[in-house]
């Protein structure tokens, strides 16, 4: 392509509507540009690094033996009612009725459509294992759109969905999935670690997320240097530290601890490490009910933890009105001892400590010396909190890393919640009729994108992995000399006759805004003409990500960029 | 592919909800399937002919200089507001409102938004001529969607837009898509002719509609067999006829005529072909006024050249009521002869006439030996009926013949229609500000594959032309040997290697199913593996669309197919 008869509008300033690096990025390099908040066009530049993505995502699903198929944006209510969610999806759900005041929703998602036609289509086990995938628009009406492509309300995401005999037969599928995720996140040239996920409200059994790494990543992830564990901190188990030897149990004793409300102020006033404290937070669990659980002071709580362990669908904290109804203990300075009619839920951590410190149930006061049995009781036990940098990695024992990162797909295994929900079943050799056994999986397209410019930038633009790089090569002749557009015109013609994706800066522009133009698009390879190189026959090849420079003769060029590219191209 | 792992549910029995023979066949042959009214599942096979057709088109796009590009289904009121199709559009415009109440559509096409694009990002005419497009889902709420993907509520769009700095550069933009589209239906292998069409309410300058040439199209046009020239009907001009010799006129003379109420009874009656009977329609064109249009016996009213000559956006004929408010002849009756206070337009055809026959505005009675000017006055004559089989081409002067077609594509000279609604305007060399002069381009992606079914068939099922069929060759093992199975595993790996699109039937079926399943699919070649050609060394290859059948030893099958597909497809 010719940039002068490009539609990639630059921008020389950082757009104020971006609050994160790739977003930024996007705009600037005229990737995309919004049309209304979290509703983006995807130009030229943009659209060539969603369809290399989309390539490589069909490619591995093909190989996978999944078939693809284009299920309708508009999906009719009836099929939402049937699974119960068109109630539970909430605000979410873009809805909207037709002419004919018939309900409708634009699909965030597509278990119920494809499950209908799972339902209608097939009859027998000979027809499975069946794996249907697509690329479709996707919609959901975020209540806060934002970060560009990371978060948006009308992305494109490929979704994939497998229909097998039994439970052996699904985990196989949700194996191969899990392996062709992991070759297409390879093929796309990014950073990423597949981590053990909650399966939260979908209910499913199994789940891994696939992340992309970068130090911008909303998502926490814990991982073990010396094994392929992983998982996000809201899911990484932890384990329960060893009993060790108890110590001598000191006498309780209340002290004065005059406006230390946290655990930083206790820890500091009592000149103990905040280890040796116990926090006591107070869940409502019910109409009336509050819930206390303890949690060692360096440790953070985990909801869904606690909440999967009181089999709740969310949890809040209870408001001061309550907490005041049920106990006299003031913010901060509640404690276990003494509570009554509170059920008391202990994280491991903490039952393996001795002579602990709480709060006293009053104001500006704290127990020393604390123990659990001899002082109060722990209904149960458990794993309640977060993992975390240094925990000893469930896998083999070595401490726990953690890194942020990008979720860009997902791999689900569902079960048989909705094809029982919807009657999807299939008769078995002997003509018995079963729920087929279901798994989802999704990627993310427009994120992965967005991911990878946070993996892959520098102060000055992007620097696209050379496999969704939306141009291999830019031609940037920075002097206006006929010498130097010749030059840089056979180069464009050869490289173009070797398929090579070149991008010519043929712009009436000085050599300053080629270079910024060339930085901020993120092109793998510039190849820089001017006067001075041609007249020592060389012209530079710039690597956009190392900065790394050779010099070559004009001859020797097409063929040095032919075989970077394929280099790159295959690992 | 392997049959007996690919996702095509053939059908057996025709279904019920199908009119047309595309949509029947393409249920049948398990490429779509119904969602809801006018909403479609594209299944795996469906896919295949969309993606060619999409491939093609985005070929050939790219060649004339347009660059692709994504913009969103969701389209906000406020664009749509700014050129009054907000409300101009009415039911069949998709709206929602999200969780903000904001209002949006679900863009049927999308002037507004790349417009919009346009005003934001372009500024100097050095940036121009511009041509952008998509393939992207569109939206239209039909209040009878039917027929399958010819006419539905959610189907795929390939639209582009063209921005010029003058009517010139407008005029060569729209040429050279009219070639990309002529290159395009080309390529798919279909029958089809580009039509000069009616620019309608759309309100363009010039356009051409492209035309799937079909027995069942819904269109009807006029072609000269010895010229490029061809029309829609509705757009079809007609030469007015030459002057002649005057006939003498005859005294004018009431005749009864009971119950003669049509064209038909009158000619019957009085022994005179309907070329001399003269009809008399009358429109209602404001609250009480009617204008009556005089047409020949033996043609047609073309409301829309009626309508534009009275600048008028519709038409309808008077209601009995206000007839017999402002004549007092009843239906059937109706002549211009002491026709008072009503304008009388009248075609060509009827002003080349003498001593013709009319109402005479009384039951039961014609007159006879009717000469205009003498008898009663005509206000206008014009080009009011449509052109038919025999008018004279105003290119070569010969006979026009007819044809039925399917409008698949439609090219469109806007003009500054919306860029002057919208503010998109550029600075020439000057300084001074214009606004783009406007092109738009669309195909319907699916109705293309609707047609070429229309166009391609059999009592069979589909014969695909090569260039957009599923598969190109279909490997059909008729018995159950081991050497059969050998042969065409062998064959099936060949065809792989040498990237021949080919299915294996190799299902536990009987030759009978395969045979039948091979017609509906309407894979191009069919490839016969049965136990008596192999003891002869020979296998038999199909022509679906012909017929014809080739033997050949099974060394020589690979290369002859890869020959025939090469043959083509190149031509």
């Amino acid at each position: 392509m010719r940039l002068s008869q490009s539609f990639i509008p630059t921008m020389r300033q950082d757009p104020a509507e971006a609050e994160v690096i790739s977003h930024r990025l996007m705009l600037r390099a005229g990737m995309i540009r919004k049309v209304a908040a979290g509703i983006y066009s995807y130009l030229p530049l943009g659209l060539r690094v969603i369809r290399k993505i989309e390539a490589i995502v069909r490619e591995e699903m093909n190989r996978a033996g999944a078939q693809e198929l284009l299920l309708p944006i508009l999906s009719p209510a009836e099929l939402w009612e049937e699974t119960g969610r068109w109630d539970f999806y909430g605000k979410e759900l873009v809805r909207l009725q037709d002419r004919h005041e018939r309900a409708f929703c634009l699909g965030p998602t597509h278990e119920e459509v494809v499950t209908d036609l799972f339902r209608r289509e097939v009859r027998s086990y000979r027809q499975l294992p069946l794996t249907l995938y697509q690329i479709q628009t996707k919609f959901r009406d975020e209540i806060r759109p934002r970060f560009g492509l990371m978060r948006g309300r009308e992305f494109i995401m490929k979704d994939a969905y497998s229909f097998d005999q039994d439970e052996a037969g699904a985990q196989h599928n949700y194996q191969q999935m899990y392996d062709a995720y992991c070759r297409i996140f390879s093929r796309t040239g990014l950073q990423f670690r597949p981590v053990e996920a909650d399966t939260g409200l979908i209910g499913g059994i199994s789940s891994h997320e696939f992340m992309v790494l970068a130090n911008t990543g909303e998502e926490l992830i814990v991982f073990d240097p010396d094994s392929p564990y992983a998982a996000n901190v809201e899911r990484a188990e932890v384990v329960p530290p060893p009993l060790g030897i108890p110590e001598d149990l000191k006498a309780l004793e209340k002290v004065s601890t005059p406006q230390a409300k946290s655990v930083e102020d206790v820890s500091a006033l009592l000149k103990v490490p905040p280890s040796h404290v116990v926090k006591t937070l107070l869940y409502q669990t019910g109409e009336k009910e509050i819930t206390a659980v303890l949690i060692r002071g360096d440790h953070q709580a985990n909801e869904i933890k606690i909440q999967r362990h009181l089999g709740l669908h969310d949890l809040t904290l209870a408001s001061p009105e309550l907490v005041a109804n049920v106990t006299a203990a003031p913010v901060g300075f509640v404690g276990p001892v003494g509570l009554s009619g509170i059920r008391i839920l202990a994280d491991h951590a903490v039952g393996a400590l001795s002579n602990f410190i709480v709060g006293a149930n009053e104001q500006d006061a704290h127990l020393i010396n604390v123990n659990s049995t001899r002082d109060f009781a722990i209904d149960a036990l458990g794993d309640f909190r977060q993992a975390q940098a240094g925990d000893p990695s469930p896998q083999s024992g070595s401490p726990l890393q953690t890194a942020r990162g990008i979720e860009v797909g997902h791999v689900f295994m569902l079960g048989t919640k909705y094809s029982e929900k919807m009657g999807a079943t299939f008769l078995d050799a002997e003509g018995l009729s079963h729920p087929a056994v279901m798994g989802c999986y999704g990627i993310g397209i427009g994120r992965t994108a967005a991911a990878a410019i946070e993996q892959n930038h520098d102060e000055k633009g992007i620097c696209w992995p050379m496999p969704i790089a939306p141009f291999q090569a830019q031609i940037l002749p920075v002097t206006s000399s006929e010498a130097v557009r010749q030059a840089s015109e056979q180069l464009y013609n050869e490289l173009n006759q070797q398929n090579v994706e070149v991008l010519l800066d043929d712009r009436n522009e000085r050599g300053g805004v080629k270079f910024n133009d060339a930085d901020m698009i993120g092109t793998p390879y510039h190849i820089i003409v001017g006067d001075k190189g041609l007249a020592n026959n060389t012209i530079e090849i710039k690597d956009r990500k190392t900065g790394e420079k050779v010099h070559l003769p004009p001859s020797q060029v097409t063929d040095w960029i032919k075989e970077a590219i394929a280099r790159q191209l295959k690992g």
